[in-house]
């Protein structure tokens, strides 16, 4: 069954951990590079590889997180809907009360719109555009009610999915909402909330500049360089599994303390994981509680969410705020639907409408531009979210191998994905996402009241 | 804060180890030998002790898994109710319905009822054996309603803790139904099933044997011994971590297989965790389901339970049966209360009334004297229940360091409790317990309906 060389294997884990951060080597070019062939969605369906089963699963059907397997396409398909099952989580509790309910209006003719991917000239359906991004599952809302949804491969509608990057429009939304309450102040330092990192290059990094990712911290993802920081960073937090004889940092917060800068924070937009991380390392210090807890208190506990999300936590039980949330599709759906209605679901204020108006004008388009996002134009990220600056005025959180949560305003349209796809960076699958939603918008658009 | 020296711990973790199983070297004696002081159940609180508070915890307050300290006392009064922050797990889901109301009618009168000790001339209050016996949670039903509820420490309602052997009476009932569905046949051996056992020495044993513990399988917990089974057996698992440059078996299966045996199955019962162990890869060979499927869909999907429950698993994703599983205090309750109404609770036929009558009849009093269970004078086991044979017709799960259901028919009355005693064995803390139980049960009896 395992028609993937060796090679193919490493190459796609160098990629990924290229990718690891939402950064890609590919993104300043449309097209992605010839990779070496893959399987397709449907010859990399984890059911028909037949991952884990079995009474015990054979070896050559094992996922195991010690070995890396976990982290390979195509195991992928089948682990980023089983990451609890791999290592050590923590639960953000959806409470006691009852699930906000979605209703369902189903659309029969969202499967036939056809849109042209970015850097194409023939056309493509969306039924078709779900295989060709390794699709999980996807839900679309339209003024609030379920008009289609699907699940693939090993994911349910029970199932928590791997968010990765987009963990982070989680964890800033409640930093935006904590400074907006005066209890957080987006022009001090790091170093003022953390003394210890008076001596690191975080320290004088501001809360802003965490929350736009504009610091000048010494942290690139490098596939050819063993010793790249993306290595070092998932290591530290025991999200991949360390070699024998480690010696590196044991926490996530140990790793930061280890950052230097490679020029003054502030200058520039570059997208690092270890911001979140930092700012996690914040929220901890400011709130005394878990990032799960806040996430709970603040947002899971008030969704009326179907299931408990989690995070996973690295050896010293702090979660992973740069990548580690697990949720189900839906209640990704549900925090979707509070951002487009300004904050206001489930019978309550869930997040002020300031901060989403925030969110929503943006940041600063120059110097998202020189980062060279090619698939997104145009766009910034601010307090980050993605924002498209498009004519809907859509914005988006977004996390490596295909991960998204996508609102319209003009539409009043969200959709919310999961996937798994071979290769990391969203620029390899933009080209038919961005355009695909685009047309569903407009579908939708033309719906009458 | 910390004030045990290294030794004690190690004494602790050593006679952890010894009576992992449940069994303990001091299980033919009342009253235990002289322990070296250990911290009280107030000085060891885990709010008082602090454990992993902070942002992050500094390292006099940490609690891990690579080194082992998750699992030494006093800490482990923090880390039973935070497995799944510790190590890979697999949820037991609740499924979608409304979970299944107990009514609450609070007795005031149980903290002051009165009882002796076994092998004590005083005497002691109910709400002082809760200290001596290190409850992290207790609840008392009567009649279906809750009459008692108590939390200390790490424990909440809403938090699931770990049931040790409490596991066992979960996963043998669930094969007990599978018995009399004709599924599964007791007299069949675990070869049968397995053709890879035919060569182990767990090959010629019957299911029945496996589920009363009589096989003779050469499995014993010997504390001097840093070579015994019992570490064995939960490195296997992934449940206690590995020293560098372990080369043992990778999984619980692979430990299972090396087995063999020191005298005939069947011929005296003698409690071994591998029998569980056993019966859940018999399991999931026969339905092919994972036991936390298996458990979902017969269990825990049909009690109304208000939390998902999860399992340990094993580095191939395989359910520690033997001890792994984790719930809600509350969620243990409603399945003693499922137990004591003959199987039907929240509107349906969980388990067959007849699954529970040979429970309840008990297994080989002759055979089960000879085992030396001083606390349970004329006791008997069958299918991983304890049955006491006592006036009440009473009958328990249990785990080491305190963890226990207990359904006493005749008082109408459940008692749930999970602990995190610094001693592993029942023994040690049933004499502050067992006629704790019957005290309570004989004040209840007495109520007018």
């Amino acid at each position: 069954m395992h028609d993937t060389s060796d090679g193919i294997r490493l190459q796609a884990a160098l990629i990924a951990a290229l990718c690891l951060a939402g950064v890609s080597f590919f993104h300043t070019a449309l097209a992605q590079p010839a990779a070496p062939a893959q399987l397709d969605a449907q010859a990399s369906d984890p059911r028909v590889m037949g991952w884990m089963v079995g009474a015990p699963p054979p070896a050559d059907k094992l996922i195991a997180f010690a070995d890396g397997s976990w982290f390979r396409f195509p195991q992928t398909r089948w682990s980023f809907s089983h990451i609890r099952e791999l290592m050590p989580t923590s639960v953000v509790s959806r409470g006691n009360g009852p699930s906000a309910v979605l209703p369902r209006s189903e659309r029969t003719d969202i499967d036939a719109v056809k849109f042209t991917p970015i850097g194409r000239a023939d056309s493509m359906t969306w039924e078709q555009s779900l295989a060709a991004n390794y699709t999980d599952g996807i839900v679309i809302l339209h003024r609030g009610r379920i008009v289609y949804e699907r699940y693939f491969g090993a994911l349910t509608p029970e199932r928590q999915h791997i968010a990765f990057s987009g963990t982070k429009s989680f964890v800033a939304t409640v930093a935006a909402m904590l400074v907006g309450e005066g209890k957080l102040d987006e022009n001090a330092t790091v170093a003022r909330y953390l003394p210890e990192f008076q001596a690191s290059g975080m320290g004088d990094a501001t809360i802003r500049q965490l929350l736009d990712m504009t610091t000048g911290a010494d942290y690139t993802e490098d596939y050819a360089d063993p010793n790249s920081q993306v290595w070092a960073l998932t290591r530290a937090g025991g999200f991949l599994a360390r070699p024998p004889g480690y010696d590196g940092p044991e926490s996530f917060f140990d790793y930061l303390l280890t950052l230097h800068k490679t020029r003054p924070h502030g200058e520039q937009f570059a997208y690092k994981t270890v911001n979140t991380d930092m700012l996690n390392a914040v929220l901890r210090r400011v709130t005394g509680q878990t990032l799960s807890t806040l996430l709970s208190e603040r947002i899971f506990s008030r969704l009326g969410a179907e299931q408990d999300a989690y995070f996973t936590v690295d050896p010293t039980g702090v979660e992973f705020g740069g990548g580690g949330l697990n949720l189900t599709l839906r209640d990704l759906a549900r925090f979707g639907e509070t951002m487009r209605l300004d904050g206001r679901f489930n019978g309550q204020q869930i997040v002020p409408k300031a901060v989403i108006e925030d969110i929503r004008r943006g940041g600063d388009r120059a110097s998202f531009s020189r980062a060279g996002y090619a698939t997104l134009p145009g766009g910034s990220y601010r307090s980050m979210w993605w924002v498209l600056h498009n004519e809907h005025g859509a914005y988006s959180a977004r996390g490596i191998h295909g991960q998204g949560l996508y609102i319209d305003p003009k539409a009043e349209m969200v959709i919310a994905r999961f996937a798994s796809h071979h290769l990391a960076a969203n620029a390899n699958y933009d080209a038919t996402s961005l355009p695909a939603y685009q047309a569903v918008a407009e579908l939708l658009l033309a719906t009458p009241r």
